[in-house]
């Protein structure tokens, strides 16, 4: 028994190494893109192993796309494998910060931005935010003059709580809420407290752009996750768990970003038993879960969850009060207690003033009905975007919900003159490339149409069409 | 049985811990071809484990080539191992928590809190505040519903930098400001963007206690420079960055925290040049500037700069307004493009409805007299408990201005007793060694008089000196 064990070990190691001397040797370039790779029986030889540890370690390097197979002949470089050399950046300083590709396409003025996945702001009850806000000053006139805790406002915390378990039957208390500044900040925090370098984490694809940036940052090892109209496919994420052990999974399954799939209840169920056997964590980002066009989206996968596989990270910036800045993560305590010790190190918890005027904004009636009209008026948004869309033969699928559309453009466009007539005519989208672990996604893009109006939308997409069919 | 196989799993996680510290650091060529690594003795000690466990480490290095060992002198960098220098792999952060100590100490609910330097929010002129808002809501009335970039506001960051100008000759535009959600966001985004694990750096010695956590958790290799009543020992400064060549020095020049000490215009001057010509940035951090009580301090490092050698940092939350979170940092272009970047991970900005409040608050002529009325309050404060403690014969130096009285008690007192004891009768305080980067000062306090009113300020320090002398 002992001798098995150390025996597993000891063949763990030879993996390891013969894993690590193909990829750093591949991520440095030292082989050329579409160059065959030593045979498994030479490595063998040369490393002193067994060749089913060779054969091991080039199937781990194909899942993480960094070889591909040719006609049984051998391995081959992925050309994608090879760090590109980023000459424009001080040396010193370029290995420390990654670009975020997704905010430098924010950054860009245009009159038709597609590419900001943001409400109008003329969509929110505006008019009616300075009662909310008097009325905390009235409640609370020491707020601006109060810290809040680093976990959070305890009345808030509650009152939110209270509303996980009427709304979606969670099993939960306030102690197993932390209040962020947004939802990438939880996000960044979870990467930060879970995922150290060479960790294995499992993503979407595509997905949330800056997701990507924030688990490769921590030098995560990504493997991709396709989303399907359908949802996963279960018995490839169970292998890559059971295989691979990933960290995490970090998943947008509910009108998700960028496709609009939801992920269906029943695959929710069997997935959450999934993640607790292999014990790989769920991180459920629920950003969209109020603005459904048909019917009312299946529970979120931590109503399914008693045993802490889950975290819920649900943003409320996106269609409540982005000036707000609010967002929340359930998890459990023993996973609170290092969230809320990385937190106090950044900061001193959000602003009390924007949890109070949360708060009390929403949970009052007039919220409510504010979303019922964002449906309506997200729904005509969307079907504007369709009917200008559909004097294409272009493929997309229509979303049930959520902010964006996910389209396939004709593989002869090319992506890069789209994107760069495009800013020089007013229009931004997001390519599909950034939204892709891999990279890939050349024809692929995304749409939003919550920013802007229906005049604008329709001016806006006639015009996109037409630089499109300009360039093929 | 069991016990063991935890015990071994526990052991693993040990291994691998410093295994992939040394090969990450070893892929990215931290260490130069040839360079002798860390000795083993060196490694178990700053990594808390057992020499065996750094031994095995590099025997797995040494067998996968990367590392080689000379003459029984030591282990030495493989040539081969490195990676090209503009690689985008870039596994930064561990992900091992660090425990922030000061945040325990803050949960502790007492009726004589000496461990808050956070102000009496009765001190503030909270009544006045509404009007501000309600001013904003009519001014912006789409506030709630809009982000702010990144950077922040651009009204609030032209505002910040004619005030900069004007009041301490800055050399400044307003595109060399960011806007944080307060300075403990700002010294981590720092720390995030400029410090990398074995990076040497320099922290006064007693120093902002989260300053010494953030910076550890980056891994950095912390050099104390002593801070005395006439400043620092500037020839030893010098001689700390010409030997290690340490990053940066993250100071806290002016009413320093938890000293009270100011360094003087002369040493401030030089310390530019001297930093300027080590290429050592100053993180200069200014949270106290307006509290002081005879005269104004000297004009910050950053007014004596113009090449880039300081990066000033300042939060408006201290004695503004707590619960808006609100702070700057100011430094030159070619920096400020990393820290966007990294920002730009975490959030989108701080929330505009703050922003857009502490803009109008704080260009008022009423926050002015506020800060006249503040300083009379605090000096009052500042009095009382002097007055408390000169039945002693203990040892503090007066401060001239913040938040914070530095003392020290016999040496026969034990802390730990004396923390535990104050708990139990509703006093807290911040022993010393959670300021000091070494955990020595074991006999010091830092009792902070802005939290408390005069009456709370009397008898607590009566019963926190009646409790210290039955001690010993």
């Amino acid at each position: 028994m002992k001798k098995e064990v150390l025996s597993n070990a000891h063949s763990d190691k030879l993996f390891e190494q013969v894993y690590d001397y193909l990829l750093e040797r591949i991520i440095r370039g030292e082989w050329k893109p579409h160059e065959k790779l030593p045979s498994v029986r030479t490595l063998a030889a040369d490393f002193h192993v067994h060749r089913l540890t060779v054969f091991k370690a080039y199937q781990l390097l194909k899942q993480n796309r960094k070889v591909y197979v040719k006609d049984k002949s051998g391995y081959y470089v992925q050309p994608s494998s090879i760090l590109p050399v980023n000459s424009q950046h001080d040396p010193i300083v370029s290995a420390y910060v990654h670009e975020s590709h997704l905010s430098e396409i924010h950054q860009v003025q245009a009159a038709y931005q597609f590419s900001k996945a943001l409400l109008d702001p003329n969509l929110l009850p505006n008019h009616y935010f300075s009662e909310y806000v008097k009325k905390v000053f009235d409640l609370y006139p020491k707020v601006l003059g109060t810290y809040s805790t680093t976990q959070g406002d305890q009345e808030l915390r509650e009152a939110l709580c209270r509303y996980f378990i009427h709304a979606y039957h969670f099993y939960l208390s306030a102690d197993e809420l932390l209040i962020t500044s947004g939802s990438q900040e939880a996000i960044d925090l979870i990467a930060r407290v879970l995922v150290k370098a060479r960790d294995t984490i499992l993503l979407e694809r595509p997905t949330y752009s800056p997701a990507i940036d924030i688990f490769r940052r921590q030098g995560a090892n990504i493997i991709p996750i396709e989303i399907h109209r359908y949802g996963y496919d279960l018995d490839q994420v169970e292998m890559f768990m059971q295989r691979y052990k990933p960290r995490l999974f970090y998943m947008n399954p509910t009108f998700h970003n960028p496709t609009g799939y939801t992920v269906p209840a029943e695959q929710r169920k069997r997935l959450v038993e999934i993640s607790k056997k292999y014990q790989c964590l769920l991180i459920e980002d629920d950003p969209y879960r109020d603005i459904y066009f048909d019917e009312e989206p299946p529970l979120p996968f931590f109503a399914y969850d008693t045993e802490g596989s889950v975290i819920y990270l649900r943003s409320f910036s996106k269609y409540i009060a982005p000036g707000l800045s609010i967002a929340t993560v359930a998890c459990r305590p023993s996973l609170m207690k290092l969230l809320l010790k990385a937190k106090s190190l950044s900061d001193s918890g959000a602003p009390l003033l924007n949890q109070k005027i949360f708060l009390h904004y929403f949970f009052s009636e007039r919220l409510q009905q504010h979303l019922a009209k964002l449906r309506i008026a997200l729904t005509i948004r969307k079907d504007i975007m369709e009917e200008e869309l559909s004097v294409t033969d272009w493929n997309w699928s229509s979303p049930s919900g959520g902010f964006n559309l996910w389209m396939k453009l004709p593989e002869s466009i090319p992506m890069d003159s789209l994107l760069r007539k495009g800013i020089e005519q007013s229009i931004t989208f997001v390519p599909g490339s950034i939204c892709d672990p891999l990279r890939e996604y050349t024809s692929w893009v995304r749409l939003s149409y919550s920013y802007l109006n229906e005049q604008q939308l329709r001016e806006g997409i006639k015009r996109f069409v037409g630089l499109s069919c300009s360039l093929y």
